[in-house]
């Protein structure tokens, strides 16, 4: 870092320290001249305020954090490209934390947080985090949190959300009507909002339509790609099969996928699928995936505008709002 | 933030300030006593020491700053996952900045890091850098940078990358090898370390195979989907139309997909197709894509053990070495 500090300048100019501090935060008690004089030579001496020093004394940080599941995920990738868009117009900087869907890891950074590293949380929680107490107290302690995406219920803040419930149920009323009669689903965490309201959406539709729940249907996979394949492909061996599959969220794609192609099974002749993803490739996939796809730079955008606002008004308590950008099926080919 | 602070606990437990703070920080002019009680209180309290107050006192932040083109992009986002993976173990906060390929933000980014508010950097250059003045002023100042993937060869410092000119050549041989004898290459900049690697690896396999390079085959694409769409559907569209085309980066493969569907050109029947990408779905796609898959997480991993190295040891001026991590060649049907 640059080495010259306002003392520095001082001496230089045969200044007190505190003329060139005022003098620098352009003070209306330093004269015009004064003031160039101290400019010109921070110029010329490189000089660059040191942030942590600012930030003491304005107890500020400029700077919020970003905690979330995973980043190879389309959707988190452009929640983030989102949030960071109003960050770098607010000057903001933005510290990323992936808790890769662990509950331990999530409580160890949070917990560092009630030191005043950050201004303010933008939060998606992990799918083993079953209560909220370690959020509870960060709030407490001063920093505001809007929750983006996965949220937890029982804490009054910000949420921006999309619309879960909706969303599951537009997807098996859609295999529903496309001839489906049994429909597995494939959950992330039976602790996790977006799972759960995906999936009462999921079980409404059936009601609907006088279907039962089969238990059995109802997946949880988890991070390991091969054990995802093989959950899968288990529960598509069976005499009974499913012959339509949601996938909750985009990692479970590919293992469906695959585990069609080495059971012989085609999409959508033997089996319909529809995956909540925002992937690019989606539309070219063998075949085209039918995606409940979720306004993911729209809600990380929103999730932070929410959070700069209550930061420009000093207002550390988010009102308990809810914030739902709705989602948007798009029939493609797996499902038709 | 925690309101506690070390004042309050000094007059509390009616010491001076310098004796709590050195209770806190185990120095041995305390008794084991007096650190006892301290640090209950301290615990009792809430207290939380505070980070900024802290890094003016150390001239540490305990804070690297990633910088990247971009998060959306599998190659980009397995290398966070192995950065974050090293930079957790060593109790490192990190900050990710966007550049969105804009040269002008770069420089904006890098400008503000003079200031101290990192310890270390680590850089994958945007698509519009041209020239390091910028790069050079930042560890003039002092604050370590190590390149990974798209590197500025001029500037002395520590680099990972990957073995891009064998990719190339490796890319355009199998083409070859199959059959292809016009083989166009999208390039994502005339300036990026990384495109022209991988196409001067590309030259010299048309060299071996005793072919003359045709510039037309050279094809500049950038960040908008719909235009890459456009400057691949009208290559593909010419009376002599490539019969090969290889993506340097992973943004062009569903662009390439979408304009050979359009075009009635099928893959590989009429044309062959590799791109460079870590894409999960490479394997589900219609046809299956052969990829260049670079060591993604590794290059993070190894880039961000590199800059802690040299953190661990005070040093900022690295060694002017490069690490080569190999990529592999995964063969697929859309080359076959």
């Amino acid at each position: 870092m640059s080495n010259t500090t306002i003392k520095i300048l001082a001496k230089e100019l045969n200044l007190s320290v505190a003329t060139v501090s005022k003098a620098l935060r352009d003070s209306h008690e330093i004269s015009t001249e004064t003031k160039q004089k101290v400019l010109a030579l921070a110029e010329k001496m490189n000089y660059v305020a040191n942030p942590y020093a600012s930030s003491l004394r304005k107890r500020r940080s400029n700077t919020i954090a970003v905690v979330l599941p995973e980043v190879a995920d389309s959707f988190f990738s452009q929640a983030i490209n989102g949030i960071e868009s109003v960050a770098q117009d607010k000057g903001y900087h933005v510290l990323i934390y992936l808790t890769h869907e662990s509950f331990t890891r999530e409580e160890a950074i949070l917990k560092e947080f009630q030191s005043g590293r950050v201004d303010g949380i933008l939060l998606s929680v992990s799918g083993e985090t079953s209560h909220s107490e370690h959020i509870k107290k960060v709030i407490a302690s001063g920093i505001p949190i809007v929750f983006f995406d996965r949220v937890c219920e029982d804490v009054e803040t910000a949420k921006v959300i999309t619309d879960d419930f909706d969303c599951g149920h537009k997807a098996a009323t859609h295999l529903l009507k496309q001839g489906c009669e049994r429909i597995a689903f494939l959950s992330v965490s039976s602790y996790l909002s977006i799972s759960n309201h995906r999936m009462k959406g999921y079980e409404k539709a059936l009601e609907d339509h006088q279907l039962k729940l089969n238990k059995d249907d109802i997946l949880f996979c988890g991070n390991d790609i091969d054990e995802n394949y093989w959950i899968i492909k288990n529960a598509l061996n069976k005499e009974t099969r499913p012959d339509g599959i949601i996938a909750s969220v985009e990692k479970f794609t590919a293992s469906i996928y695959l585990a069609c192609n080495d059971l012989n099974l085609s999409i959508p002749g033997d089996i319909k699928v529809i995956s909540f993803t925002n992937l690019q490739t989606a539309l070219i996939l063998n075949p085209p995936l039918t995606t409940v796809t979720q306004p993911a730079f729209e809600m990380g955008k929103t999730a932070a505008t929410v959070l700069f606002k209550a930061l420009g008004k000093n207002n550390s308590i988010l009102k308990n709002e809810t914030v739902i950008i709705p989602s948007i099926l798009n029939i493609r080919y797996s499902s038709s």
